[in-house]
């Protein structure tokens, strides 16, 4: 079969690989319809050495379960699938508790740390099927499926950020990233019903989305700047809730500065730091929290595909390219160079 | 009158001053008649340089009003009143929302800044009197007012780790430090049903009376072991709080060890530290969230006073050291040493 492989920074190719197959009786073999490239990997395609072994790479698809190892009950062949960014068995202490990505079974990972297997690709091999995979109730041509597929991934992880930052109808809210996640994010603070929500980015295509997703101020601004501006939108006291969906120190630095003492940081970009300030002068002095992490995509899909489903919201407006298989190095580049926002791959 | 002056690192000593008075309409004078000695004290008391200014110090007490402003109206002269160790004006948004340490009143501010006035001492003049101020319902003399003194910092700050944190009837806690705040965090931890209140300190006569505040397992050891010896107690997986009531780098990354996925590091021993790690592999990885900050004790008096006052709880077992204004020299250095646990100035 045909897969997706990083061999170096800006170094993705289309390669013949072995077929995914089943391997343990929890397994299931889909065969994807519908997978992305995500924001996160444009940091290993930014960042990877020569030296490193290529890599797979994929954590977010749909697809239809092709065979089914004989323990799963939960799918059966010929479902149409969505699967979440991480394996889980569904029935630990922290499955039970909605935190999947903390799953205790062995073979639960995230994709991205199997190296035999990866989403962009024609199909794939889930492990712990009956916890990991979600069936879809529609048809794979169906016009919601773009949606739908967010739901492995973006989607969740903007829900996560709103979870984490306590996000209601009395909260103020910054999101800074104009990503898929960072408008995703605004979407979801919309369906909790925040009171005011700002939107740092400065990408008119996307902020133009974002002010359609909910948000009700743009700040272009960065640093110093984008900070003074949406204390100007706050009566001086930053927000509730800041969304930091970059993951970058700057982001994190930015975020800090627009805090309303006693309010949350939610962060739900991978953290391309480890050390940062959170001493008495940063978080301390004025009780603010620091909160998320990776998205237990699987605890909201229950939750949010009903407004998928009945069109209450469209979060597949974040795919503004397609392409198939052939076209995942030019995919790769346009998002990198921000030309796409977030690229949906028909394998 | 005499107050105490800190000089520079070791060297505390009562000096005459000039008496506190009246300065402003909303200005109380209190007749200090009960003060501590803090665990925050006990940094400057390290590190100070002959360099530093001398400072006036203290910010936890109960006393006798002497005198008010003209604007005074919520205590009167006669009356006993506590002080929380932050000035807040009780009216703005932050107040009315429970969090005086960030009032935003332009007199606001922690006794530790206020240049010419300190708790331990005679007297001192209390801005923000209405707001600041809290009337004690019981004869100066009674017995119940070292419990009642510590409403205006260690207790409130105990009490405030496990709000940051979270905690109730289903959680399992750590508290990091065998300190007054530590132990009066295990009379919270029990106060709020916590499940199971593991306690990690090694001062025998402190870590009993932690047994007998609430906790359930004393934990001896630190660093490394004493992570082991905490997941041993807990089936591997860590308690869902984690209070760090020290405020070390040793401190954080020993709670970064035992906190379970998903958990919170509640924070309430000032950071001696700025930058620290919060990344993928610290806290991001399993969602871990960081709370705490200055404890808003003003917003907690109403609640916490009324078991004091019926003998739930009694919190003023942490003195274990009581002096007039004669031996504070003895008292910092007792401290220091960790031969008392908590001294109580009668000035």
């Amino acid at each position: 079969m045909r897969a997706t492989v990083m061999f170096g920074a800006g170094d993705v190719r289309v390669e013949q690989v072995p077929d995914s197959t089943i391997k343990l009786p929890t397994d299931a073999l889909v065969r994807i319809t519908g997978a992305c490239i995500c924001g996160s990997d444009l940091w290993p395609y930014a960042s990877r050495t020569p030296e490193d072994a290529p890599a797979r790479v994929g954590h977010e698809f749909v697809g239809i379960v092709e065979d089914t190892g004989t323990e799963v009950t939960a799918v059966k062949k010929g479902d149409l699938v969505v699967a979440p960014f991480a394996i889980s068995d569904g029935t630990c202490q922290f499955c039970r508790e909605g935190l999947q990505t903390s799953c205790e079974h062995p073979q639960a990972a995230f994709w991205d740390m199997i190296p035999d297997e990866g989403a962009q690709a024609e199909a794939i091999r889930v492990p712990l099927a009956d916890g990991t995979l979600v069936k879809l109730p529609v048809a794979p041509d169906s016009a919601l499926v773009p949606s739908l597929l967010t739901l492995s991934d973006v989607l969740g992880t903007g829900h996560h950020a709103t979870v984490a930052g306590g996000v209601n109808k009395r909260t103020r809210v910054t999101v800074i990233g104009d990503g898929a996640v960072g408008l995703l994010a605004v979407l979801s603070a919309k369906r909790m019903g925040a009171e005011q929500i700002i939107l740092m980015g400065r990408h008119p295509a996307r902020t133009e989305l974002g002010r359609e997703f909910g948000a009700t101020d743009i700040v272009s601004g960065r640093g110093e700047e984008g900070i003074a501006q949406v204390r100007d939108l706050t009566g001086g006291d930053g927000t509730h809730v800041v969304i930091e969906a970059v993951g970058t120190m700057p982001a994190y630095q930015q975020a800090l500065g627009i805090v309303r003492p006693g309010g949350v940081v939610s962060r739900v970009g991978a953290p391309q730091y480890e050390e940062a300030p959170i001493g008495f002068g940063s978080l301390f002095r004025h009780n603010l929290r620091l909160a998320g992490g990776p998205a237990p995509v699987r605890a909201y899909i229950e939750e949010l595909m009903p407004d998928i489903l009945d069109g209450t919201i469209e979060p597949g407006k974040v795919f503004d390219m397609t392409t198939d298989l052939g076209g995942i190095a030019a995919g790769y580049r346009d998002m990198a160079d921000r030309k796409a926002l977030k690229v949906l791959i028909k394998p």
